[in-house]
């Protein structure tokens, strides 16, 4: 539904969901954006995502200095605060949202931008649905952000780039740091991913150069421990050293995660928490194999690595904000701003809206045409999609030797 | 004993021991230098360090193309290979050194530079003594490199001035990205350093711009389990969240390890293995307190991060190959190239040589009057000699978005 009646109001700009390198480019492509449209009348920073709303936490982002905002190019994490709040069905609970109209209506709020993964669709999509049922005027709109780039849709999301950057990176320099010795060693690194294995296939990027990974396995194939130790032992035979990337997600056919023992609890979705896959797999191959090995987690590091995030993930996450800003301005709401990318003359990306309704919780996960049959590598193709995504370095700004991260002063509302 | 006789004949450099970001620029310095000079007949690089002299396995640099050696100043990890041979005492059993004279008379090898550690320096030192014994005139060189900072006599080591670099960049990261939440986290990152705490002493560098860790526990202090969960839980308590910085060599006052139970093998020197004490002490603290809790291992990562190299380091150890060549070609033999600085007026770094004898196999440790007395953190003392060391960004050349490492051709002797 679209309007060019101007809508006069406050706008409220969110993170939720795990951070990124470049979760504060979208940010501040929505705050510059809003900042400088004259029918957004203020713009609130929600502390800690929509558990800001819900608490009346409220930071003025006209009273942060601009030039400070702007570092947040090249800030990692969320700058505002994220949350993991998982948010009731209206029809089923409307406490939250009665609660959420009354902070809209305090502050007059008609823009409402919330910059997160799936879950923060979810979230985004039951606030503009609730707003609709009872009558209040409200734009919504969704900020892509998540390093999984499991969202529907969208040709890729805004963080998965720079993640997907630092992991071929590191790959690269672990890959020439495991395979100096004389004697060889078996080594295994862990890449995020519960259910999509995008992270742990851009390792695959570094195949180009030389320094790739011999081996990647993924959540969207079945795990089993004898096909493991089999191709590891073959590689190793073969090249007198062994370089695995393997997702957190992967699993056994039964669904059942090869980490599950070293569960430890849950997050606030359900979802378990993962981890020490990496040494699980080492010392099964040590077991195994006899040979040295060595388990390497990249743990938060991949979802934070502003300093080697990819310049060209910065440009389309600013863009992803300030398309959400202009959109809802020109009286689109209940969308999620995408990429529809185009690779065969040099590389094109465009940006279009997405029913939330559509995006919210589906996962999208790598195309089983992208692996190899043999189920430990992905194809050319993979390689082509994501190779354009990590070009270009960031122009992160650095302060005797380290980067100059923004700082916000943090001013809240009353 | 110094004598100006131009000296004719081959070079042979070799690089041993961990691997660092900018061992090869040192390598780079030897090699250009040597390349460049009238008395050096040809420039060898020993395959895996002693190993290649041992087993006649000689990559001619003259055959390599001068800008692919120029990448090296930017390329990770020992471009030459390396090895963690022990050799025995000269005294003792003279096997391999009758080898290493053998292939030295066989190519006329009246240079050799080694490039690494404590052990590398204690392998450069017996081959000086030997050399001398038998009457063999060559010129024996050390060229530092450990990011373990541990060598005696020198300010600094090269290699530890870009680990430093990486720590405190990525701690600054994970700080922002493990504080992101409404709920607080305990955050446990684990550096590198048996017995010296430099690297992870380097974790406070980030103090200075507000997102340096917590606490930091170095092996020059025995650890207790006790004090450190009730420094988290005052920490935590305090402020909400906690960032422990930790070194892998931490220990009880008896010496013994606190990742002692995870120790699965010894390297080529008897040193144990160490490793998962970070996701240890997480669980420690998660049983106490209950909290939230995120072990994270920095593991091979810091030590081959070329791409976040520090300037100043990848500057002076070119320098440190450069003036060992130099100083040999002018007489000087069984020494090592080492840096006496300023930070009075500015930082200024100056090239001395220092005796091997006295170099090999002493480990220079933080001084005690750097750790501040409660024992979890360092002093400003620590910040201002370390923080000159990792000014400047690498001028790594990226192609495709990722990282162009040097690629020898490998072209080898007969």
């Amino acid at each position: 539904m679209s309007t060019n009646k101007p809508l006069i109001g406050a706008a409220i700009i969110g993170q939720s969901g795990g951070p990124s390198a470049v979760i504060n480019a979208s940010a501040y492509g929505v705050i510059k954006t809003a900042l400088e449209s004259d029918c957004i009348t203020k713009v609130y920073g929600a502390h800690h995502g929509i558990m800001g709303v819900l608490n009346d936490r409220l930071m003025i982002m006209d009273e942060e200095d601009p030039a400070e905002l702007e570092l947040l190019l090249h800030t990692p994490s969320s700058a505002l605060g994220s949350c993991r709040y998982k948010i009731a069905d209206p029809e089923t609970d409307d406490t939250d949202f009665k609660r959420i109209l009354e902070i809209f209506r305090k502050y007059n709020v008609r823009y409402f931008f919330y910059n997160g993964g799936n879950d923060s669709m979810d979230t985004c999509n039951k606030i503009s649905r609730y707003m609709k049922q009872v009558g209040y005027e409200c734009r919504v709109f969704g900020v892509p952000k998540t390093i999984d780039n499991d969202l529907f849709g969208t040709d890729h999301c805004p963080g998965f780039a720079s993640a997907a950057k630092y992991i071929a990176t590191s790959i690269m320099e672990v890959s020439r740091d495991s395979k100096v010795y004389d004697k060889g060693m078996v080594t295994i690194v862990e890449c995020m991913g519960r259910h999509a294995g995008w992270l742990t296939a851009a390792a695959a990027l570094c195949k180009q150069t030389g320094d790739g990974p011999d081996l990647i396995y993924l959540p969207e194939v079945d795990f089993t421990m004898e096909q493991f130790l089999s191709d590891v032992e073959r590689v190793y035979k073969e090249r007198g050293n062994c370089l695995v990337a393997v997702s957190e997600g992967v699993h056994y056919a039964d669904g059942s995660f090869v980490s599950e023992a070293k569960t430890s609890g849950t997050d606030g979705f359900g979802h378990a928490q993962l981890g020490g896959l990496a040494v699980r797999l080492a010392e099964a191959v040590k077991k195994d194999l006899g040979v040295k090995v060595r388990g390497i987690e990249l743990s938060l590091l991949q979802r934070c690595a502003a300093h080697c995030a990819s310049a060209t993930d910065i440009q389309e996450s600013f863009n992803s904000g300030k398309v959400a800003v202009e959109s809802a301005i020109a009286g689109e709401s209940g969308k999620m701003v995408g990429f529809v990318c185009d690779r065969d003359n040099g590389y094109t990306c465009h940006y279009q809206l997405f029913d939330l309704e559509k995006v919210a919780n589906f996962e999208k996960k790598v195309p089983p045409e992208w692996i190899t049959p043999d189920g430990c590598n992905v194809t050319d193709d993979f390689i082509r999609y994501c190779a354009p995504l990590i070009c270009g370095e960031t122009a992160l700004r650095y302060e005797n030797g380290l980067p100059r991260f923004a700082k916000l002063k943090q001013v809240f509302a009353e």
